[in-house]
């Protein structure tokens, strides 16, 4: 593994299959020492790329340099986003049996766009999506398709959307029409941001992502949903979806959907669930009954790389209006239109499905492998039983609130997600927001432990969120003993 | 490696390093016998799919199991993009030093999306950016960001554009508004069609997309551009965007660049420049002056997954106007607020950049660290050398044809892609048409090599694209004796 890339070609075959030796041990390694390294690393901006040649090298350098570098200079950087007392966003969900889904991917490095092209990837991802669609009980009307994020995800659902609702927008476009009113997309004050990043990208506009005020158990709240579409009516703008939220990000909380469902199918609004975290749910029998009313969207995304083991990125969007999906993306151009299963003379078009037609993205990596290798390592009981652990663990955070005092839940535990808030008697509420943003900061900056903040109900307060197959018991303690630990110290000196 | 796995946790860690030394060894093995097997695998629609469990199994499956299967029902459908006598689309990008990034960032699992939450990863990203800005003759003054691919790189690059021509449309939008006039964007008859997708999404419509026509060298007719432009103001529209290509699909054209920046900044239009593939030559001294005027664009996409050996997905978006791209894009919600780099208090911004502002996808994978072992262990003259080597393979096709009765290249080469087409006497254009698509099909059948067709000046061509560091000419022979085998075969057959 000393020699250079040959004159042209690649690796000789022999350095080759020893550096994917090497690297199977450094990966082995990794896993290995994961939970003795500092979750969040002390580096200051601007110290990895110090560390690394402003200039691209001007001539092939040997790996084992590389690789010295990478643990040297890129490691000292990295954040362990798997480490088991990482407690931040949704957990990491990789996984041996991931993992080797993802060499074996990208060691084929196939572009799934057509059937034709990705025979095995196109397929895999159908049976995979099936696989997915079963587990969190959608019914088979959905079709589903991957993305790499559920931001894209809710850009194409709200794309079809707005071609179900508009007439001649695909050719026409928004700009410069009498014809077209404003539209408005309609989400608790929960729902994440990225349907605003979508509102923005597709004309619709942030101001028109109408924030709907919800409940004491952070649900949208009905009435003002029922409300503000009424409103936006009388005044001649146009509700165009609904985006409901099954899981939100900071507590878990899941909007009534089947009173959604029923409003939005009484005024023909397109319904997006927003189930990215929370469809996993689904795979419990007594978690299904949280979704319910979701067999009745237009659309929902789930994404197995936030709950269901599957790495970054795999994001699924699964939707009854695939028509209206395909009328948005499909565009054969000539120099793929050999390569279109739609020209397979005699081909049945369901079974050789492009992908390609229902999105914007044309170069599409094998992703189906990793989510088919985990879900079979797994099985279903294997993801139920982790995604009921994850569950009973933020259960035991709330436990651990109520022996503390000055702790309280902030909301009680829905699903893997525990909110939680430290104040103390004599400290005003703005004081404690700032207290408890600095009991975050610090177990982080522990690197012991991590956990994020959030805001819920005006107020600052810490969140844990449970999603990784290695984390147990003993690593919420330490966690626990540190937030514990900060909030007394920092406590002390946080008076008004 | 035959205990499935364990209760709650992982792989146990002895078997997790056997299965990744095995599949090191797959990788290695698939590698060494990339060259033996069929390209494109003899395979109906559902024949995957019928090896396959329809229902997800009920219980975890052993890894030897899964692994037997993704030998025997998976591989049989797979396409071998890297098979060196791959020569459709722009050939396959995947080498041994990509691949090893490939797992190291697939082991860490960590999401870029801010410095904070990903210091190596984001700062690998600028370095990498910023070597291959470098490389390909981009000044200092554009900042880069990496996505997907290049169809997202436009959709974002129009965002921008649209955000710099017109006030409050990422806040009130586009529908309903009697202050927006209808946006037009130019590109030739050449340009990908990811364009239209783009401007489907963004509201511009695909009626406003303008296709100019092209020049007996298929690059964008000056003034044909300016008419199209003028005509438009003439009737209240708005020319939002020229796109113009560097290294058109079929035949790796480049519009005139200069007279095109020189236009754009006359009439302040917003300049997206199309390099996803030809990006690459300027890292040619000989090449650079292909591209001259790129450095005036507002925008620019370079894929390294096309043509700098970069596996799939990588594709760079480079703009001069960096805050416009922030500006429709950059959205912090409170529960990243602690993790946004802007709060690390004095903190250096440009050290420290949060590349989800500039982008719709939350979730971004660690795909620098690929670029960086490439880019390395190539070296810029590893780089070039290989890019040369493929225009000579690109010469040498021209070679071929012009010694082989009946055979005419389409178009001169350019960069590494030749386009050819056979037309017997006797046999109209027509009929030509039909048999150049039937031997291509027969060609690809044999699994012995891949091209592929398109259409050019309004006929059916043959395509070879040249982007493998394992392709040598040999390949290129045995592609081109099936290819004229075939055409001598059906020719025979194909009178009018």
């Amino acid at each position: 593994m000393t020699t250079p890339l040959g004159p042209l070609g690649d690796l000789p075959a022999d350095e080759m299959r020893a550096a994917l030796h090497r690297m199977a041990d450094w990966v082995a390694d990794y896993r290995e020492t994961l939970e003795g390294r500092r979750i969040v690393p002390e580096v200051s901006p601007g110290e990895v790329t110090a560390g690394l040649s402003p200039t691209m090298p001007a001539v092939a350098e040997a790996l084992p340099v590389i690789l010295r570098d990478l643990d040297h200079i890129v490691m000292p950087g990295v954040v362990h986003w798997g480490h088991p007392a990482f407690l931040g966003y949704f957990g990491s969900t990789s996984n041996g049996p991931a993992l080797l889904g993802e060499i074996a991917a990208a060691a084929l490095n196939v572009s799934a766009m057509t059937w034709r092209t990705s025979p095995a990837a196109t397929e895999l991802e159908t049976v995979v999506l099936s696989w997915i669609r079963e587990l969190v009980g959608l019914p088979a009307s959905f079709m589903g398709i991957v993305y790499d994020t559920a931001s894209v995800a809710v850009l194409h659902a709200l794309a079809a959307a707005r071609e179900e609702a508009l007439s001649q927008v695909r050719g026409r476009g928004l700009a410069g029409r009498t014809d077209i009113p404003v539209l408005r997309v309609y989400a608790s004050d929960q729902a994440h941001s990225s349907l605003e990043k979508a509102a923005i990208v597709l004309g619709i506009g942030q101001d028109n992502v109408v924030r709907i005020s919800s409940d004491a158990r952070h649900r949208m709240d009905m009435a003002a949903l029922a409300a503000a579409i009424a409103r936006d009516r009388a005044e001649g703008m146009l509700p165009l979806a609904v985006v409901a939220t099954a899981g939100t990000t900071t507590s878990a909380a899941v909007d009534p959907l089947p009173a959604i469902a029923a409003l939005c199918a009484r005024e023909s609004i397109w319904l997006h669930v927003d189930a990215a975290y929370g469809g996993a749910i689904g795979a419990l029998p007594e978690g299904r009954a949280l979704l319910d009313g979701m067999e009745r969207a237009d659309s929902l995304v789930v994404n197995p790389h936030k709950w269901l083991f599957v790495p970054l990125d795999f994001s699924a969007l699964y939707t009854r209006r695939a028509e209206a999906l395909r009328r948005v993306f499909s565009l054969v151009p000539e120099y793929l239109r050999g390569a279109a299963s739609s020209d397979a003379g005699g081909t049945d078009r369901g079974a050789a499905i492009d992908y390609m037609d229902y999105g914007i993205q044309l170069g599409r990596r094998f992703r189906a492998l990793k989510a088919w290798m985990v879900l079979r390592a797994f099985g279903r009981e294997g993801i139920t039983s982790r995604i009921r652990e994850h569950c009973r663990l933020a259960q035991a955070v709330a436990e651990r609130v109520g022996r503390e005092p000055d702790f309280a839940m902030a909301t009680p535990v829905s699903m893997s997600i525990a909110c939680f808030r430290y104040e103390p008697a004599g400290v005003s509420h703005e004081s404690a927001d700032r207290l408890n943003a600095a009991i975050v900061a610090a177990v982080n900056a522990s690197g012991a432990g991590y956990l994020t903040h959030s805001t819920l109900d005006g107020r600052t307060v810490m969140r844990m969120g449970f999603g990784n197959v290695l984390t147990t018991e003993a690593h919420l303690d330490t966690v626990w003993r540190h937030v514990v630990a900060e909030s007394r110290r920092l406590g002390a000196t946080h008076g008004d």
